[in-house]
Formats: structure tokens, C-alpha cells, sequence
């Protein structure tokens, strides 16, 4: 059995962390902090949890954390980072799903997220946990920086047609939509009912944290720097991105369809989808599953890509338990088979 | 492996008992029947099965059914009572999650539902499959009548308190709130999410299907005819319902959150909360659970009862296969552990 | 004109005043209050206003309100009171949207609203704003106590069967639903569209602060004292109250459409709907207007009242614009016209 | 006061066209009919319009069309056409909702709606009633085609970009985000709640209706066939439209929102938003609003402009009635001065 910690688990990636855990046939949980709760049964904050797990949130300081084999931090951005060093210094592996460790240049992280990065030595070690891109250094990883929601759509939906070298890299367009438990479980007048629901807006036009992280990804992927355009939007949905992506192809001979399929072949969460289908994002709804389908709209040279996934699993808790059967031998898939709820 | 069949699979009770006998370890899918969609991979209609299920629908005619150890019936009021008889001919065990079989009276039957009964000799030997009052009739019968949604909850509700004989069972009021998914997946206008999205109104008040069942059973239960005024209302949401129950106490000594709390005591999926505790659908989205809440509001003599549960859940697909679990020697619990999606 | 002034603008009722007032033909707007966003253009928070409403919002102090010839106090509970000393002694006609006068006794608020009253000596004068029981009091009335959402509802519905000692006054339960606008614009957790979106749940069982103002509204009608359940509900919707009320009939041979019909026959915004119908919250959704459809369901004893309203209409602002139309001696539907948005 | 007839009344336009109308204080309405509904009063359908309307609808062959001023046609596609001939022989004017007049070559129209067009010879009169495009010929128009919904949002939001010459016209995209009002009142299972609410997906990619009306009225605004890729996406909502639209600058010195300010300076309906506004939908919601803001993310050379609209209003209904207005001299923001509903 893996020991595994949680620190800052009363968010919604927390939720879904211990969701997915609590049903693991190879994980024990040995701990789940959270200053602000701590004392607090879990199952009273989420009552979806009843009769499930025993556990309190305790005091990150009492935690222990140091005897876990694996430590996830579902913390705001700036609290893993505070934490790294320790665990590693302990031996434990370090799944952050923040996005403490996923640039790579510490004074473009500082200018992002607004604060000096408190452990620039771990940047490089860090891996990407895009299990798609990444599996092989994932595997020997002791510090994950578990990708962003939006992030991991927008990747998976470019790679191949970057890794063919078929679209011009300068002017990818990426029109992303979210539901609104990507906001976090925090107190704000943004994303109460009465403001986000029956309506539709797109935010971080002139700048999103996720634009960076994408563009890094993609840069390496393509051996140089793309020029990526990315529009967020707000669903009132509680969970889903749906990220419909733009590309100008230098080849229309392609069959984009077969192109996708051939190199998701061997992954078993993406499921590229037969041409003409339009994947919704309750197809995935409470699963770790990626949909993609491809079109060539009027046989002309624009690419259109439509990705599905589900932005606290595949974009958060699902694909860290991922990463964590990566690193510790398991099945890739365990704990991670659960069907999407439809309707 | 106990070998399934499922007639009438195009539904919503019919993919969400997809859903769960798929991941049933005990189960094996033989065939899924469809008149309308015959030839068409279920996985087609339904993409959250894409990689889950291969079959295709097929004609109940070349179903082979009588092949099967047990036959789910999840078709329209009206279809299962024309397969019933051959069925058990055959030995097949048959859960009937339609209405056909959940009243004792063929001809308050034929009243409610419009039709003539097709086989009334079978009304008498079907049990009302609802383990939480009759478990032991479950476990050896042939033919089960799945409880309808309102029925569970509010029979699950009204049971500790009319078995104690401390209400007043002429006076009793249920006001029942569904989500849209139990209006089935026909096109209708009525149930258009530009008709039912960010409104709310009751229906069904002059007198709902539902009514003679709950009061059936509830009569069972208090062994006398209990007077019953429900009003079933319409929420914008996909999944749940709760029932809000309203009951005059004869004696007001009583602990009710106790009393509960023994009734249900050994029930795996009946979770009686803790007082002052607010049940909340989200809370068994997906899960087989009911909770429950009791109330004495203004320590006066009327009883307040709170009871939620995922309609397609505890009440339809997931009590089906729980009734499966118990008439084939299983865990009652097996295939149904998946925790609810919050958020 | 009427020169108009708002104290405390920012929230969902402040909003839905200046929609209203904006509109009204008779209405010069004066000023509009808010301590936390003083000096910020009030079409800076509420887009929907641009181009309708030049005014920012003014510091409290700096309102010049006695200026006025009718301020509403749109603020929470507890400010109104504060301010409605001043405003009589400058002449001013306050019309309090807020709790703060509704009650009659001092000691009973102090109770429910967790403070002790600043203007106990006003309570009495305040005349309770529901022009269908109380329109020749609020013509002459100086101070108004605007109605809350959820009694606006419950009064009018149970009224007609108590003007006409028809009902058992001590077993009245009223079992409400509220879009979530009901719970403010205040950041909130529990009013995250990820934490109330698909989900549906019952809240402040134990007691509830409107229930004090609906016993107190209807054992004035009764000559009596009521006995009244009161159970409200979250519903995922942004605006309208549906309650559905229940009581038991002493005489069973009343026409109850009838006897609304004849009794709401002069009122402009009380719409008795036909036998038979089922009110829907979208059918008042931005209008004035209650809708009531009465039912006695299986011919029983049990009265069933169904009455929507929007919330923030007839439930606040609405309700409060036809007071002030009542008192300035205008047509008491001037401005309260616009039609509900369906769909 | 002008006589108003209007064929098809019962889907979304049409009702919020009688919302509109039954306001307007310069219109008569003659008659609305409906072969499906005849004899039915229209508030029966649409409780909304209790106590503001009488009218029941009629058979059209009764409607005596020709004794009205003029005709809106509320239809699905194909009907407008039929009736045309007779309402200008009868010297009718005529608006028409559906897309029957929007493209000028009958073939083209023909592949895209899939029949042969009844009355191609007004193809060439028929004035695309988009004011802010085409005031002059509406104004003495005898046959409007009325804009579609999503037209109407990507028109306005590229024409000043195209008409000041900055953009590359062959690469421009629109990615359109639409409420389920959209689809219709028409019974299909696709937009039913249970499976639109809480998902998102975009639809018709491959090629949408939308696009030849998008791609004939951009062309006339560039002078030359644009390129255009459009990908039309489904909200859960009701109502509204969000365009984010993307073109690649050949100048970007230009000061984008300067651009669009001046453009729409005089247009009464147009509100280009202040640099770094996020226009959301409900901002229009009910009004006959379009809100644009403008960006340029990175200052890179890819324009982003969002553009919100209510689909039923601006995109549909609202629009008729601004052309009514201008056709019959009147005021042109007569009846369509309400106030979005917010929240």
C-alpha cells in the first residue's frame, strides 16, 4: 500500500484527490491537512464522503507528512513550494497540482503568479506530469508539477499536429471554455450562482497563467517557440473544458483523424473520436478520459480540434493519481476506471 | 458470473444501468434490446461508454433472453408485463424498473396507467423491491418491481416514523422535488432545457402515478390505509430528488434523529445525518445512497423529514442492481461503492 | 417627478430598483448610496446599466438625502434603522426593503435578527407593505416595511382561506423554494454556482426569519395566532420563489379558484390562474406579478396552494415601486409593466 | 398605430416578438397564427402573456394578413417563402425571421437549407436587415430578411476591422458560443435538459447555415470573399450569444477600441466596452443590446474581439422591431428600450 499525504485539501481538487483515493485499491490515507479546518472531520465539509473516510483535517505542521511515500499538494499557488525541499530532503515524492513547479524559468513564474519563487533549485528537476508527453521521466520523478486544467487540453489537442510538423507554429489560436469548479472553492462574488449561471463571458483576455505553461509545453514539443493565442471562458457548468483549437496547416493532405488515432494509440485515456463526432463535456464527466475529434472545416487549411476532458480529474486529481501509478509501478489505470455520470 | 440482459436500454435508467453492470465484477452483459436503435453500438448514443461496451443493441425478438440468469427491464410503463410471462417460463429472474408490477390491484393499475393489465397473475408474486422493508421476499424472488423514484424516498422517510405508530397516518404530506432526468429522454417540449432551466414549478398535483404505490406500500407498513397529499415538483437539475416530508406527531417525547438512526442502523446505503444537518442532492450524485435529516421545527408536534437520493440511482438502476446483488448471494453492496461527484 | 434615493445599492434588490426606477416615468433619481464603493459609476458594477444611469455611487453621508421625497433602504438588515429617524424628521418617505421594521415587537426581532433595535419607537408607525392586505395604511404611510421575498408568497396564499375561516389555522405548513439571488450578492461559499448548481437541498428547518413576519402577517388576518411550518429550499435558479402550500379544509364544498378569483379580483399583480394549472417561476420572471392555481387534491381535505413570484420583483423592488406608487398617488402599476422574459 | 400580423407564433421568436409588440406603443396587433395551435388563446401557451394579450392563434388562411401594415414571420425556414408573392401584391411590408431571403443566390440557399426556393425573384430586393450595416435600404425596404442570431454578432463585431482595411480577410475566425433558446421550442432529445444542462460542446463545425449569411455579408463590407472558419458552440443557458472573434492585424499601431467607438458612436444599439471589459451575456439579457470590447492579446498582431448579444432579441426579435421602427418612421429605439434583467 502507498502512504499517502494530502496538504490543503478543502478545495475542489482536494475533493476530488480524496474521492479518487479513498477508492484506490493500493492507497492508504495517511493524512489531509488544512490550517484553516483543522480539527474538522473531512466528511463534515464534504458530505459526499460519509461513511467513506474517517480522517480530520489536521494541522499541516502535525501532519507527518515526512513518513507518506507520496505527498499531493491541492494548495493555493505559493504553498507547495514552501513545502518541497522538506519532502525531498525525507525521501517522499511530491505531487504538486498547484502550478509551483511548472515553469521552468523562475523569473517568468515570479512575473505570473506575482510572487518570488521560494525554491528555484527544484524547477529543473521537476517533471511535467503530462503522462502523454512525459511517461518515462514521470516514472523516476520525485517531484511532479501536475499540469493546469486548461493547460492539459490545449496541450494534448496541438501535440500531434505540432510533433508532424504540419502547422505553422506562429499563430495558434486556442478558444478554451471552463466550468466554474476550475474557480476553486473560494468565497467570491465572481463565481456565485446568481453572477455565473444562464450566462456565458470570456476573462483573462489580455493574460492567463495558463498561457505561459502552455506555450513552454508546446515550445518543447516543437523544438521552438509558438505563438499561441488563448481565450478563456466561463461555462455555467460545474465541471468541463471544452478547448476548440485553431491551426493553420502547411499540408491539407492529412487525415487528421487517422493522425490523432495513430499517435494516441497506446494511451489509454485519450480516445480520439470517428470524424464528424462532437464531443461533449459530460462524456467525461467524473472520468480521467481526454475525447478529441478532428475537422478540416470546408477542406480548407485550417485545423480545427475540439478536446473534452474533465477539468478536476483529467485537468487535476485524476491525472495526478495517474502520475502516481507512473511512479510507483501500478497499472496506469488503477483507481482511475470509474464510468463518466451521463446524463 | 451471472449472465444480464437489459430490455429497453435507450433511456436514461437504461445507461445509467449500463453504467453500473459494466463495472459490476459479478456481471456479464449477454444483450441490450432496442427496438429503435437496433444495430447501433450503445457506445454510439451513449459516448461515456466509449471503450466500456461493445455490444450493439439488438431486436428483443433476437435478444436470446431466455439465456440469461436475470433480465432488467428498463422500457416504458406497459412493455416488461409482455415479457414477464415467458421469462420466467424460461427461469429468468426479472427486475422491472418500470411501473408494471408495482401495484397489487390490476385494476387501480389499469386506472393510473391507461391500459389494461397484460398479466395480473403475476402482480400478487412480484415483490416490491425495496430492501430496506422487504430484503427477504428479494432474495428468492422471480420477478422484483423496482421501486419508483418518489416512492423511495418518501416510503424510506415516512417508514421509521409510521412502524413507531407515532403519526398520524390520515395527515400525511409529501412534497417531492425531482431533477429533470426523471422525465425520461423522450423529445418533448416540456422537458426542453429552454422550458426547465432557471425556473421551478410543482406538477402532478391533482394526482401523480406515484401516489398509489407510496400509499400501497405505506399502508403495508402501518397495516391500514394512510391518507397521503404528494405534490412532486420539477428542479432545474439533471439528477436527484428530495422529499421533504411533513408528518403530525402523536407523541412529541420522542428523539427522531435516534430513532432513525436505530431504524436504519444496518442499512448500508441509509444514512441518517446528524441534527441540524441539511441533505443536499449534489451529496449522492452518482451514488446509491439515501440521506436522511429528521426535524421538529419550533419543538412543536409536526415532524420534518429530509430525504435525498439520485433518482437514477437508489431510485431506479442502482436499487435494481442492489435487488440483483441480493437475489444472486452477493455483497449487497458490490458495484455500487462509487462515491458521489462533488462537486 | 419624485426625487428618488437608494441607500445601499450594490446588492441584488439595489440593482432591481434601479432597473425599475431608471424605467419609471415619474422617478428622478437622486442619489445612490454605497460606503464600500463610493465614487465608482453604478453602470461600472451593473453593465446592464451603461447608458441608462450616469450617478456613482456616493458616500452615505454625503447622499444629501433629506433632499429626497422617498429614500429605500436596500441595505442589510440592521442599516435602515439607523438612517429612518433622520429621514422622518427631514420629511423623507423611507421605504425599507430591509427587515429592519417588519416586525411589530422589538424584543421578537432583537430574537431572530441577533442585534437590539436602534428605532424601536418607529415599529409600530411602519406600515407592513403588502398593498393586497394593507393599501389604504401605505398611501398615507410615512415608513414602509417592504415585505420579504418569501412572505410576499406565503401571505398572499394562505390569506383568501383564512379571510374565509376556511382552514385550520394551527397545522398551515408552507413549503418554499428560492432561486439563489434570495441569498445576495455577498461572497459566500455556500453560494458558489460549483456548490448550489444541480443540486437541490432544504435550509433553515429549525427556523427561519421570515417566519416570524408570516405569523405575525397572518394572525393579523386570522385574529389569531397561526400555527405555521415554514421550510425553505435552495433552488438552482437565479430568480422566483414557487411555495406550495398546504392546509386542511374545514369545509370541503368550497370552490377555492372561486374564492381567490373573487378575492384578488381588483388586484393588478395577483393572477389567479385557471383549474388545473401549474405556475411556473419563468412565467413572473422580471414582472410584478404573483400567479396562484389552488388544488384539492383526490378530492381530500388538504387545501394545495401553488403561488410563484420573482424574488427580486414582487418579492423586493417590485413590490416596493408599487408602494411608492401608492403613496405619491400614481397608478399603482406605473413602471411595474415589462412583461416576464420567456423563455 | 401600425397593423401587425405575425405568422408562426409559437417558438421563441415569436413569443418574444409578442413581447415585444404587446409593449410597443405604436403597434396594433392583428392577428398571430399558427397551424398547429389555431384556436388556441396565445396566454395559454405562454403564461407570461396573461392579462397582456387576447389574441388566440389563427389558421394563417384565416389571418387576413393582407389587411396588415406589416407581416413579421416567426416560421421555420421555408414558410416565409410561400406567403411572400401575396403580402407585397396585397402592398405588405414584410420582415422575415427565417433565413428564407437571407442569401442572394437561390442555388447556394438551396444546398444549404436543402429545398428549392420558392420565390427566388425577391432574393435580389429583400434588404439584409442589419441597421447598423444597411439603415437606408431597411428604410424604404418592402421585404426585410432578418438577420440570424449568430450573424448578427460576428457581422458587427468584424465590420470595422474589415472596413478600415487592417485585417487578413482570408483568415479570419469566429468561435460562437449560443443559449439552447437557440435550437427551438421544437421537441428533439438532443436539447433536452437532462442532456444539455451542466455540458458544453460545439456542433456543426463541419459547416453551418450560419456561414454563407456570415461569409455574403462580409464579403459586401470587404468588397472581395472573405475566409472564414466558424465553429458554433451550445451553452447551457437559455439565452445569448458570445462571439470571440480572432483576425490577424496587418497594422497594429491602430487603437483597436478607438476603432470600434467611432464607428458605432451614433448607433444606438452598439456599446463598444472600455479596454479590458468582459463582456458577459447577461448584460443583454432581454435588451436589444450588442456589447463588444476589443483586444490584442500580447500585444501581438491577432485582433480578439467578444461580442455579446441576446439571441432572441438583438439576434432575432429585438432586431425585427428596430427594423419596423426604421421602415415606419419611428423613433428607432421604440419599444425596445428595456433594461437587461441582472442577475
Amino acid at each position: 500500500m502507498i502512504k499517502a499525504g494530502i496538504i490543503g485539501g478543502t478545495g475542489y481538487t482536494g475533493v476530488e484527490l480524496l474521492r479518487l483515493l479513498v477508492a484506490h485499491p493500493e492507497v492508504e490515507l495517511h493524512a489531509i491537512s488544512s490550517r484553516s479546518e483543522k480539527g474538522r472531520p473531512v466528511a463534515d465539509i464534504f458530505p459526499s464522503l460519509r461513511g467513506r473516510i474517517d480522517l480530520a483535517f489536521c494541522d499541516p505542521d502535525e501532519a507527518a507528512l515526512e513518513r507518506c511515500d507520496v505527498v499531493f499538494a491541492a494548495t493555493p499557488n505559493g504553498v507547495a513550494m514552501t513545502h518541497a525541499r522538506d519532502l525531498m530532503t525525507a525521501g517522499v515524492r511530491l505531487i504538486d497540482l498547484s502550478a509551483d513547479f511548472r515553469l521552468k524559468d523562475a523569473d517568468e513564474w515570479g512575473r505570473w503568479y506575482g510572487m518570488t519563487h521560494a525554491c528555484p533549485e527544484l524547477l529543473q528537476e521537476a517533471v511535467y506530469g503530462l503522462p502523454e508527453l512525459n511517461r518515462k521521466q514521470i516514472v523516476d520523478a520525485r517531484l511532479i508539477a501536475n499540469p493546469g486544467c486548461y493547460p492539459t487540453s490545449v496541450i494534448l489537442g496541438f501535440a500531434p499536429l505540432i510533433e508532424a510538423g504540419l502547422v505553422d507554429i506562429k499563430t495558434l489560436i486556442a478558444d478554451s471554455k471552463s466550468g466554474v469548479s476550475g474557480a476553486g472553492r473560494g468565497a467570491a462574488v465572481g463565481t456565485l450562482m446568481a453572477e455565473t449561471s444562464d450566462s456565458f463571458k470570456a476573462y483573462g483576455v489580455s493574460g492567463h497563467r495558463h498561457l505561459p505553461e502552455i506555450r513552454q509545453a508546446l515550445g518543447l514539443v516543437a523544438g521552438s517557440d509558438v505563438g499561441l493565442t488563448f481565450v478563456p471562458h466561463l461555462v455555467p457548468m460545474i465541471r468541463g473544458i471544452e478547448s476548440t483549437l485553431y491551426a493553420r496547416l502547411s499540408d491539407t493532405s492529412v487525415d487528421l483523424t487517422a493522425l490523432y488515432r495513430e499517435r494516441y494509440s497506446q494511451e489509454p485515456f485519450v480516445d480520439v473520436m470517428p470524424e464528424g463526432s462532437l464531443p461533449e463535456t459530460r462524456s467525461v464527466r467524473g472520468s480521467n478520459e481526454v475525447r478529441i475529434a478532428c475537422y478540416r472545416p470546408q477542406d480548407g487549411n485550417t485545423a480545427v480540434i475540439l478536446v473534452v476532458e474533465d477539468n478536476l480529474v483529467k485537468g487535476a486529481a485524476g491525472q495526478a493519481v495517474q502520475n502516481m501509478n507512473l511512479m510507483f509501478g501500478l497499472s496506469e489505470t488503477l483507481g482511475l476506471q470509474s464510468i463518466a455520470l451521463w446524463p
